[in-house]
């Protein structure tokens, strides 16, 4: 039997509403799916590599066949040594879809033998981004619409740090 | 054990390499997948139902996976009706994304069970429509570029028949 | 004092809950909105001018401020004539918006005293249109979450009588 | 010497500003510019093939090395039949690169020789397409800017004559 | 008697003939409208807060109801203290569009009560940004085509500071 | 006789084969084509702009017509300098064509005799960037897909001595 595996990268800093819905579709057509964190060395994150995990992890608990994991390089070659077949990306609005298109055919010239998978947005999340999650947490707004409760208090706490 | 059942619907008028290249990589992601030829009675196709789901089956019948049947209605009724999960479509370009992401949202209302994936274009085929097919054979032009060599000759056979 | 007027053109066919959220929203805008339901001879409706008007009527009777008109020709030429001094468009993707702002710099060169005004839809309807509406009831669809309820039932009995 | 020879096609149903801003563009590109008038059997235009390209010939009476022609079939044919290395377009806006890009890359497969060159329409005339002239044309209203004074003349009394 | 109120929010770093014609018309949809200059400390503007809402009040101060200020953090928080209705914006191109949709649609989720209300730019003005006006002013070209004689010396001057 | 030359601008860092397809495309439109390196001070090249005018000399040396220079400032300038006609610009995608249609229209304003000229990208490298290669050759892929022989050796002499 066939253990069908995809990959769902992305930087996850932090995990919103949007990811989750993404998450549990994306579980739902795979017998195992990797929530991938990228580590960007270039890019100083609000959270560190360990606590995005961390934060994922406690999110999908209950989602019974996803792995949480980081990964630094290309999303491709993470996938390939995973023995995955599959990328799996969200999909919001056209500015998405141009930058997503290129790297899925960027990737296919790399690694012909995974293939990118989409799934649009819910539209209740179509908005919703971790940048805004992070600007409007900056000024002291209410991100409860786009986080769960507990990732709602731990970014939070960052910008109470940091104020 | 699940089994995993997608329908890729559509018009197929002509079946073209770049419906065969979504078909091949589809069938990989499920067990089963239903290619779904749409009767539509508001238009005149150029092949009738019956034909093109012949094309179909003559096309993909390497591949074990795919049953080629057609409907009429809501491609979200038939789904339901195939007991499938999954809706398949081919993603080109802008204009495309946009219909695409519409009917998806769409479907999304109607029947909330059933999840619609896309996968892109190979760039290959990012040019072509059946569209393009008809309007390049309706002038004696060359389409062997474009479709597979027994639709070739039944394409032209029906445009030979209406010169 | 100023007697703000904007004009709220288009098909109408029939009024959406999209429609009547730009209605709602665009009625705080100004003194008066007129809603103006487009006769164009070119094309066969679902509804006639005189049932979408009425249709229109009677879901906008708790709006203080809102009169239903029908008319032929240009907007911008309907609209100065009832003396407004803008034009309101609703907006919900990519396509509308390359439509809509084409549309808007020809009435500006040809009505440079009128101006338009863009709301954009509220997520929840951004998947609606009318034309959507359309072919759902055609197939015996539910369309309770697009019309309201009394729309509902004149869509339905349209196409009672069409089967 | 090299006799660089381009193919400007289109409807030109009527001729617009517009179009004769690329056609003097395009002009200066090469040394032969065959403006080609698509005869298409499947459309009614409003103007005959003939009514076209004599509108076409005498605006472009003052440019030396513009050539009016019309055509039926597929624009690289009949760029090939006149020895012609490169077709134009204008280019307008998204919708139209949509388009543009896909047909672009269909001539390339079918007439690798033909290279397609685009030319961004001016922004003065950006809102401007013979469909828009028609329509103002057909309510009487007024086209003294969008078209030359004698195209003017002649679309309004072609619709003098079918009201 | 309704005091609608809205807010033209942004950088206008340094403001242009663009910003100008969308003050205009939007002054003229309102009783108030509140320019409002973007402090964003995450930035480095070329001009402060200060010189921008000084150069604004000189270019606006024809316009009896508008009014120029300065804010930091969200725009729909600035709006709600300020009593506003609206939010003002200018639209430009299809990647614009994608921005601020997404901006339109988070800020409804945070205040339901302030709508947001786009208006297309002048074509004249189209392409037009801040950012060419540094770009160019940064190589001594001219600017005398995008802003007003008095900013263009105060660019000009920002210039002749740095090289 | 007419000795129509055309400036190709870009940053080339490193040159693609999607480079190369423009440039053989453009030298086959014109008598002279000038790549010009653009140096911007603002930026940190992999490569100076010396390495990137000899790999770009290098690699178009069977070329006759293309001439390699190196410029600073506007485009528009540097193209008035030569006696350039024409802007020469690939188009790849949606956000793209944005862009570029901005800047050509920005450049129509400063430099009215010269017009820009667009090429779409072949379909084989519609995917590449100079981002891309130098995102790929950082993690030690293989970028022999996307650079010719001796520009790959060189991108990845960079990296080896950036690790």
């Amino acid at each position: 039997m066939i253990n069908r595996i995809a990959v769902y990268p992305g930087s996850f800093d932090p995990v919103t509403f949007g990811h989750l819905d993404i998450i549990k579709r994306a579980s739902e057509m795979v017998d195992t799916l990797i929530v991938a964190v990228l580590v960007n060395k270039a890019k100083t994150p609000l959270f560190s590599a360990e606590e995005r995990v961390n934060m994922l992890r406690s999110v999908t608990k209950d989602i019974g066949n996803v792995r949480v994991e980081s990964f630094s390089g290309l999303s491709v070659d993470f996938a390939r040594r995973q023995g995955a077949e599959f990328l799996v990306r969200g999909l919001r609005a056209i500015t998405d879809f141009e930058y997503e298109l290129q790297m899925a055919q960027t990737n296919r010239i790399m690694a012909p033998e995974i293939d990118t998978i989409f799934l649009t947005t819910n539209l209740k999340y179509a908005y919703l981004s971790s940048t805004t999650v992070r600007e409007v947490a900056s000024y002291g707004g209410d991100i409860s619409r786009f986080v769960p409760k507990e990732i709602e208090e731990l970014v939070e706490a960052k910008y109470r740090g940091k104020r």
